[in-house]
C-alpha cells in the first residue's frame, strides 16, 4: 500500500483502524470498506459505541472491575461471598473466571502486572487498595489468579508479601497439565509442578 | 462468553465490533479493551473517523471511485490517458492496480459483480454508466480487470456484449501462472489457459 489513498477520509479511517492490535493496513482497509457499505445509522452506532464507552464507563470503587455504576454487579450481589477475594490482572480475567461458573466470591482487579521492563511498578497497580480493603474489611481467603509468567509470579509474590501482616490464607490457582493435554508434550516446568502439587484422590 | 458483561456499555461496543467481518467476540473484546486504555481524544478520533468517512465521502461521478471531491484525483490528473479505461469490481482493485505502477489510464468502478445468487443484477452495477461514458466520450481501449471467478467472467462477458455496438477494443488482464508459482501445483484450467494464451518472446 504505497500509493496514496483515493480519499483522505478513507486514509484517516484506515490509519485509525490499523492502530488496533493485530490489525494491519490491509485488514483495516477491508474493515473500513465493510463499514462504508453499511447504513449511516449502523456506522454511527459503531463509532459512538466506543466513544460512549470511553467517556461514560465507571470502574467499581471496591474491586476496580469495569462497571456501569460506582459499585459493580458482582460486588453488589449479596448472594456472593465477599470474604473470598480473587486477585486478577484485568477485567478479561474476571470474565474468564466468571465463565467457568466455579467461583462465587468477589474480585480485585490489579489493572496489570509488575513489569520493570515496561516501567510498571507496584504503585501503578491496585495493590495498595487491595491491602487497604483487606485490612479494613477482612477476608477469609485471597486467591491469586495471575498468569504463570515471570510477571505473574513476581506480582503474586509481591502481593503475598504485602498481605503477610494481615495474616489471611493466600492461595494460587493450580498450575498443571491442561485438561485434554498429553503428558509428553507438556514442558518440564509445568509437568514438574504438577507432580509437586499432586492432588490426593478423595472418595 | 456466556456470562453477562460487567458493563452494558462494554457489551454494546463489543457487539458492534463483532459485526465486522472476521472479528469474533473474543477479538472484539480485545480490541475494545485496547481502545479503552487509550486517551479519550484518541478514542474520539477513532470513532469519528468512520462516522465522518460515511457522512462526507464522495464518489467520483465519472469513474465511481471513492473520492473527496466530485471528480477523483485519477480522473482529474491530466497526465493520465483518459482514453484507456480499466474496468474493476471495487475501489480495492483500483488501489491494487495503482500499486503495481504499471497503469497510466483511468478506471471505471462497477461496484460489484453480476451474481444472481446474491440478487445482484446488471442494473445494480455501474454498467449502464460505463456504456454511456464510452458512447459519449469514446475510448481507445477497455481493459477488464475482474476476478477469475464465475461472477467475474459473467460480468466481463456481459460488459463486453454491451460494449459491442461502440466498436472499441476490449481486453482482459492475463490469466496464467503467478510469478513464483510452480507449474505442478497450478490447477488444470489456469495451466491450460496459460498455454492457450502463450506469449511470443520479443527481443
Amino acid at each position: 500500500m504505497n500509493q496514496p489513498f483515493p480519499s483522505t477520509l478513507l486514509e484517516e479511517a484506515v490509519n485509525e483502524f490499523s492502530k488496533l492490535p493485530g490489525i494491519g493496513k490491509k485488514t483495516a482497509l477491508r474493515l473500513v470498506l465493510h463499514l462504508l457499505k453499511q447504513p449511516a445509522e449502523q456506522v454511527a452506532r459503531f463509532g459512538n459505541s466506543v466513544i460512549r464507552l470511553k467517556n461514560e464507563v465507571c470502574y467499581c470503587r471496591i474491586c476496580h472491575n469495569i462497571s456501569d455504576q460506582e459499585r459493580c454487579s458482582i460486588c453488589s450481589d449479596s448472594s456472593r461471598n465477599s470474604r473470598q477475594i480473587c486477585v486478577v490482572e484485568n477485567i478479561r480475567e474476571v470474565m474468564a473466571v466468571e465463565n467457568t461458573g466455579q467461583y462465587n466470591g468477589v474480585y480485585h482487579v490489579l489493572g496489570g502486572l509488575i513489569s520493570p521492563m515496561d516501567g510498571v511498578g507496584p504503585s501503578n497497580l491496585e495493590i495498595e487498595s487491595l491491602v487497604d480493603r483487606i485490612t479494613r474489611e477482612g477476608a477469609d481467603e485471597v486467591i491469586m489468579a495471575l498468569p504463570a509468567t515471570m510477571e505473574g509470579d513476581t506480582t503474586a509474590f509481591y502481593v503475598y508479601r504485602k498481605l503477610a501482616p494481615v495474616n489471611i490464607p493466600v492461595t494460587t490457582i493450580a498450575r498443571g497439565i491442561a485438561v485434554g493435554d498429553e503428558l509428553e508434550y507438556a514442558d518440564e516446568i509445568t509437568l514438574g509442578r504438577s507432580i509437586l502439587n499432586r492432588i490426593t484422590y478423595k472418595g
